[in-house]
């Protein structure tokens, strides 16, 4: 997204605000949803658009999420034009596609051409095929150009994420030939830039002027002596990789390059930002097994996305059924043993998903790699020991006194320890392999965890009571 | 971190790099890890030296992450001065406490006055209080009284997190007066800026400039001609607050205001996404019962902060265990239901992790409030019912061939879809609950949900055996 604002454009207290759309929080308030929900029941389009005009396309988003599919599109009807088409890029993916459904293509033709190309290329790529034909012929020639090559581009990848709008400078100007050029060309250069790139007569990115640097040196010095090491991101660098490198280095914004090495495009910011947010959210969710979904996400859609994973539970959870059913005969003569049982396997569950989240987390931000992968598996194994020695003597004492037998004391407090040790390893070693193996360990990595942990937990436990106390 | 780079200075292919540190993604590698352990294991001074001093402080820090406590210690030895001062607020918590209690106190105070305010705060914080007098009072007055000052702010607060150096304008003066401006002051400015904000006759800020429309327009422009709304933060703001203003309208940087609503520092883009990503480590490590910790946490920090949870969770296992016992009398009869109960408790905690997931996070990006939360809870409830109604049968049928008995069959089945509506509603309501409650939903929301889900799962599926069957 590159419409990036400099300064906040409506707050709670702004004198350029003239209703109370946002709560101290700078979130809608209910308040607020609850007006335009009665002014679309109503069907009364100006109250609706006077509570819209004045939103930040931003908050509008936001509006669209709190509201139901039906009130969406009454909303999308009276939005003003030009606040359409700053909204659409800010849209959560599954409303997107929903309204994008619903505007006429002409109106989209026209607000697409409102956008920077990334905007445009963003929100065009959601569209059905004959949809996307349709709108694009509707739009000129230089517009539709732009979004087509950024769409050749491919899905993630810093091509789609660049804006083709940047400032470029030759090696041999000085920061007054840069100051006129930008005074003059003005129209051309992207609304808000914060680096020029300086480049050779291939056009190819040789350093790189903060602008706030540009200001502050006299015109006649030239950019090669203010200019900085700068490193390109090339277009086909994965999206995740280039909010690395932004993230670890602070950068504001970095020039794209092609395979020749030659400048094409600049990235931003604000555009990590929300790659950021988005990795963070996949990861986060991945890990409790919840494919995509969002507020604009039909019930059909959510189900389809979780039922997977509780159904390769339920086969795992059969299997530790399976384990149990071995030891039906011990059971049968002691069923103070399927009391206990899944105490074992419950806490070889938590202490697994622990060792599990911090190694997905730590491979997530590049904190583990070969160099220290095996000294994070024998302090997770140390931990899970340590774990074990504390909370094993707890219930081996307190099962131990209900089942009046010290040995059952004796049998479950082994085999808590025994399966913290388990899962500590499983913990580890799931992600760090899925990871070898070039799957993003967030992945099922939950579901083989606890399946283990269950597993031995059972197996563990019941195998040591039939030995010891038959 | 306000040592923000516009360019990005150290990376693979790039002409500046002498040595092999980094790999094509922009990590450490593991052979240049391995270089530095030989140097350090070999006390080769000369060559560890040679090994760090091009590195960027970035990856000074990540290289500490991936070293033992010792090996850590013979290269902060060898780092020098400005670079382990720029590294410093790169540190993980864990490590940079233990650097600080390993470098003497002058060499720090020379350290942290090359750092900006916000950055040496930040360090000065983590120091014991004796540590943290003696490298004050090492220190300039000037530079003393503004890591004082910013300490004097609450912790995690906008003051804390703002730097004090911004560039400030009167309305009065246009875009020549500026630039004039800048270029006499360039010493007395942020090394990196991004907005000019425009001040009235109180310092109170009325607007503010992108510099790259600064930069665009004439030199007779008046300034207010140019200037867009701005909104303050206040210095009292929490950061997540802020964090969540930045990100939603793209902000690269604002002002922050005293009480008085005078502007007294900035905060820039670049702290905001170490927040956003600090908040979402948080929130991913919490929802599975970690507290805090980092590679450079010791064992017995880890165990501290996680034995806890699994204690809570051992208790929670024993009230489930106390429903089971209940039904010792039907299990023993029928033995099956020990084999089949996990399976109903498992599916139900998967599926409540699942609801509870989405919710915090939806709670934590605020895309959940008053407005739609009967909307979700309903919505869950749906998915919940979904999800029992497909997998009921499976289950039913399995366990019913099983157990050669069709009532088995049926008493699984309909427990599983009652406890998958449970796990429905505990995972929506409990982090609503929280967060109405003002405490983080993160935290031990996983817990109560697991425990509910496997206390209902055994009881109704014992329960209702116990009806049907004997």
């Amino acid at each position: 997204m590159t419409h990036t604002d400099s300064a906040l454009p409506r707050a709670p207290d702004s004198e350029f605000e003239d209703h109370e759309a946002l709560g101290e929080d700078y979130a809608l308030t209910p308040a607020f949803v609850e007006k335009v929900v009665d002014a679309a029941d109503d069907g009364d389009g100006l109250r609706l658009r006077g509570l819209l005009e004045d939103l930040h396309p931003a908050d509008v988003a936001d509006l669209m999420g709190f509201l139901t599919a039906e009130h969406r599109m009454v909303v999308v009807q009276w939005l003003p034009p030009d606040l359409l088409a700053d909204t659409l890029p800010e849209l959560d993916d599954g409303i997107r596609e929903e309204v994008l459904e619903r505007v006429p293509h002409l109106t989209l033709a026209e607000a697409l051409q409102e956008l920077d190309s990334d905007d445009a290329a963003a929100v065009v790529e959601e569209m059905e095929d004959d949809q996307r034909e349709r709108v694009l012929a509707a739009m000129p020639e230089v517009d539709r150009a732009a979004i087509e090559s950024s769409l050749g581009y491919e899905e993630e990848s810093a091509g789609r994420l660049m804006q083709r709008e940047f400032m470029a400078a030759p090696q041999f100007w000085n920061v007054g030939d840069t100051i006129d050029h930008v005074r003059a060309q003005g129209e051309e250069l992207p609304e808000l830039f914060f680096d020029i790139y300086v480049v050779d007569p291939l056009n190819r990115p040789i350093g790189g002027v903060p602008i706030s640097r540009l200001l502050r040196s006299a015109r006649a010095v030239p950019l090669s002596e203010l200019m900085e090491p700068v490193n390109e991101i090339t277009v086909d660098q994965d999206q995740e990789e280039v909010a690395y490198i932004f993230e670890k280095y602070h950068l504001i914004s970095a020039p794209v390059v092609d395979a020749a090495g030659r400048l094409v495009g600049q990235v931003t910011v604000d555009d990590i930002v929300n790659i950021i947010q988005e990795e963070n959210r996949e990861d986060i969710l991945r890990l409790a097994g919840v494919a995509d979904e969002d507020r604009g996400s039909s019930v059909v859609e959510i189900v389809r996305g979780r039922v997977p994973w509780l159904a390769i539970n339920l086969g795992t959870a059969v299997l530790g059924a399976a384990v149990i059913s071995f030891f039906e005969a011990t059971i049968e003569q002691i069923v103070a043993l399927a009391v206990l049982m899944p105490i074992v396997s419950a806490i070889g569950g938590n202490a697994g998903t622990q060792a599990l989240t911090v190694t997905v987390r730590a491979l997530a931000t590049r904190e583990l790699n070969s160099s220290n992968a095996v000294r994070t598996f024998w302090r997770e194994l140390i931990v899970g020991l340590a774990n074990g020695l504390i909370l094993a003597p707890l219930i081996g004492v307190a099962a131990g006194l209900w089942a009046q037998d010290v040995a059952i004391g004796l049998v479950i407090g082994t085999a808590m320890v025994l399966n913290l040790l388990i899962a500590a390893t499983v913990g580890v070693l799931t992600p760090i392999t899925l990871s070898k193996l070039k799957f993003d360990p967030a992945v099922s990595s939950a579901v083989f965890v606890t399946a283990t942990t269950d597993f031995f937990g059972f197996l563990i436990f019941l195998g040591l009571a039939t030995i010891v106390l038959l």
